[in-house]
């Protein structure tokens, strides 16, 4: 047994980590005359262990291949983070970039084996000299999870922060403490996020593998905003340990709950997004293809924009099973909104169902399951609408 | 050798073959005060061989599986359309319904294996008074293919008509129209999209087949408006055979041009679209790979609504063929818009790219060319962007 414990302030609660940030020009002020960070860092007083899971992306970011680099079961204390330029489809050069700035910064701060994490535009070099000038600024014994979690931040409308203190029976403790950015591009297959996890539990090294794995599966891999898969997504585990506390339960839980929160938070922030919606479904022949129509479901633009238009269009879910390459049989279908049958061929329908469903189309967020009536299989994925905001977002970025 | 001549008329220029509609109701006046048909049908004076292509997906509608219940080979002279309803989703009882519609049609008209077809709102059983209604204001004898094109019609904007008069070495001529609807739903594993060829070239079933399939692949397999594939996709060819005159060459060509002609407008007529773009990959290991990464790119949101925002983000194009689960190198991949190079890693980019790039974004119609430089492997699909109107249209349709 234990307890969980939701804390303020992130990051500054887990033992031996520190944080901060600073705008050296990469990024305007906001519009209320406020001037978040554009280049932040992480590091630990002690050197932790790190797990990580990245893009499937064939074009992973200069960053990713920075990290891939060094040995497996390396340890490190240091992650240096800027928003604005993704240092991706820079070749060779824009590895050679992150060597020179560690180079610069292991001038500054004794550091081992420093990892960095990029997000923003595509395809241009990283401006050395402005983020170079971060290193003289920065406060490394900040405690600021704060502004680092909206240092970086990209179209993200609100930062996201969680922590926990797990303690347990014997009234040991410790702490898992994560902050995420994200809000386009958010696919399935991780999206353009990043997220950092850090603990000072004294968790084995091959169960920060094991249960990392298993948690981004069933939170960061089930969400969707748009369908695309960017290339910079990476979530980061770190650990120093110096809690000297543990339980494998008691840690998978947290972090499970940790993870799924986030993307949660990251879909709400879907951009242009005014509801998010989970799509379970059920009775497939296999758990695969419950997954392939539950993401169709997630991903489909007819889906989405009648969750925009509130339209109980079930038609338009069962065309897109009936696409999704899956064994199904519309016979054996049922269609639930929330607790409301919608369609099924035997079950009659309630009369005044589409006034119902109506209602429960008005939330801001519900759930809609499909049950093929064929086998076991079951999948949930994590979506949300698509609406004029996210084409303006989308078509108005950059330029 | 042989001459193609475009003819005004569409289906009316085809020996032996009649078409016209009438308005029953299901659809409303227009908002000019004018009304066009819901329910129209297609026939030949002599039967015709028969080939078609369906909808992949697994709820293929009650039409599809009245067809199917024909034996192979089978010939028809009818084919009654309605629009507004796509009697999808409605079971057995769906089937019945069409051939209880056959049994009064009968009643009225000497008619050999009729076959149906039906586009609009999936999930409600067919109006038979109502539709049953057209039988006796139909003018069996009419040639009025432009009447017939737009009673067809769903969120499509303009009709789409074609007409071409073949004329062979040895003087011998014969005709192949079709008209088409589809405007939404279009996915490169064809449409809701309905289209029916008639000709009366003396052409024998098995080349019927041969390049009806050729035809569809090169043509409404390879177009994308949203990613989606409906319940009703399909394209009929009938022949009647009346004219005496064949040519395979010939035919192979005019098909072909037709298919791709018609898949075009479908495209332009995208639900919101201002502009259409070729995405042609190549220099991919397999055909295969090319094709992931064209439909991919004809797919993502983030490209499509970068081309609506006329932003020459080629960022977006590059994740989204590192995304697409084939084998690249983003140092051997090169990028243009039309003639322009956008993106290598080998030859230098003009300074002012970005200022033509624009200028050819502007265009209603462009070609991005992404060359993967790994192998012969090669694909062109055909998309459009995503504006505010796409969201509108289909937040809106329905209710």
């Amino acid at each position: 047994m234990f307890q969980i414990l939701s804390l303020k302030n992130g990051l500054d609660n887990v033992k031996g980590f520190y944080s901060g940030s600073t705008n050296v020009g990469l990024r305007k002020p906001n519009s209320d005359g406020s001037i978040d960070g554009d280049v932040s860092f992480i590091r630990s007083d002690t050197l932790c262990d790190v797990t990580a899971r990245f893009t499937t992306n064939r074009f992973a970011a200069a960053p990713i291949k920075h990290f891939l680099k060094y040995p497996v079961n390396f340890q490190t204390d240091f992650i240096l983070i800027n928003a604005k330029n993704a240092n991706a489809m820079t070749g060779q050069k824009g590895v050679e970039d992150i060597e020179e700035l560690f180079k610069i910064l292991k001038s500054k701060i004794q550091i081992t084996n420093p990892i960095m994490s990029s997000t923003g535009v595509i395809g241009y070099r990283l401006p050395l000299e402005k983020i170079s000038s971060a290193f003289d600024k920065f406060d490394f014994n900040a405690k600021n999870s704060n502004d680092t979690a909206r240092a970086i931040m990209t179209t993200d409308s609100f930062k996201k922060e969680i922590c926990f203190k797990i303690t347990l029976d014997d009234g040991s403790s410790f702490h898992i403490a994560a902050i995420a950015k994200g809000a386009g591009m958010i696919n399935p297959a991780m999206a353009t996020m990043l997220c950092f996890i850090v603990t000072d539990a004294n968790i084995p090294k091959s169960d920060m593998d094991e249960l990392l794995e298993i948690a981004v599966d069933n939170s960061f891999n089930r969400i969707s905003v748009d369908g695309d898969t960017s290339t910079n997504d990476s979530v980061f585990l770190l650990s120093n340990r110096q809690s000297g506390a543990y339980d494998k339960d008691a840690f998978s839980q947290a972090l499970k709950t940790i993870t799924f929160e986030l993307a949660m938070m990251i879909l709400r922030d879907g951009e242009g997004a005014t509801k998010t919606v989970a799509f379970e479904v059920k009775g497939a022949l296999s758990d695969e293809d419950a997954k392939k129509a539950s993401i169709a479901l997630s991903n489909s633009l007819l889906v989405k924009t009648a969750l925009f238009g509130e339209d109980p269009n079930w038609g338009r879910i069962a065309s897109t099973i009936g696409a999704s390459g899956i064994e199904c049989d519309e016979e054996k279908l049922t269609i639930y909104y929330d607790e409301l049958l919608i369609y099924s061929t035997k079950t009659p329908v309630d009369d005044d169902w589409e006034e119902k469903a109506y209602k429960i189309m008005k939330q801001p967020s519900f759930h809609i399951t499909c049950d093929l009536g064929l086998g076991n299989g079951t999948f949930t994925s994590y979506g949300c609408d698509l609406s004029y905001d996210y084409v303006k977002i989308n078509a108005e970025y950059r330029t």
